[in-house]
């Protein structure tokens, strides 16, 4: 991944980026490593087919950790800080699925120099992730 | 942590949790590890200087992960499921600070046996997250 280094006054609405991921399960481990998480959904493979689960479920703030690379990244890149999140998870992520994460700027706000983004993760057609996005441009 | 196994019926508004968490570079190491977010604000001490920070400023998302905890552990624990989540973050968190995780069920809905959580990170008596959380209870 290349580090974009977008000033404020660089970024215009309709700018978009978009990065593969695949999430796997030392992802997994590392994120119930940070967190403590340790609901079986995300962990044991007979309990989430129990559930009706085709296989382990990936932690949805797991799948949300993305957002941080939109930001920090690409949109704007190194001057950027997030300062809101709101996101719906509309499908269960599975261990080992290819998920794409998408960014655009809907809107920017001169006053206060931040963007706002419309986030969205797929894999494959199907939406996993949707929400927006607000992130301060800083100098 | 010990695991809660609360049915949708088990819920009362009211009900809260908390819980205390030291951010250590480790968690950051992880983070970085899963999301490839190579910003430098989060791992160059100096470049963090430069822009003003006191130490290397933790990812927000990192923070937000802390989430996952409260509704996969403790509210309502195993049958958990998280729908939707609104977070500001409010200040900046640096490697090492000690944080508390709070979460408090604001309300029911009985149609979809969802809950909302408010819920809040503070370091001392300074909130860093504040946000809103949906979660499904499942069977």
């Amino acid at each position: 991944m290349k580090m974009n280094h977008y000033c404020y006054e660089d970024i215009q609405e309709g700018m978009n980026c978009s990065f593969l991921v695949n999430v796997s399960q030392k992802m997994m481990d590392s994120f119930y490593e940070i967190t403590g998480d340790s609901n079986e959904l995300h962990r044991n493979l007979t309990y989430a087919h129990t559930k009706g689960y085709k296989s382990k479920v990936v932690y949805g703030m797991l799948t949300a950790s993305f957002l941080s690379t939109i930001a920090g990244v690409y949109l704007p890149g190194e001057k950027s800080l997030i300062q809101k999140v709101e996101i719906s998870f509309t499908k269960p992520v599975y261990v080992g699925d290819e998920l794409e994460v998408f960014g655009e700027v809907l809107e920017k706000n001169d006053l206060f120099k931040f963007i706002v983004l419309k986030v969205s993760i797929k894999r494959g057609t199907e939406k996993v992730l949707r929400g927006k996005m607000q992130v301060g441009i800083i100098n």
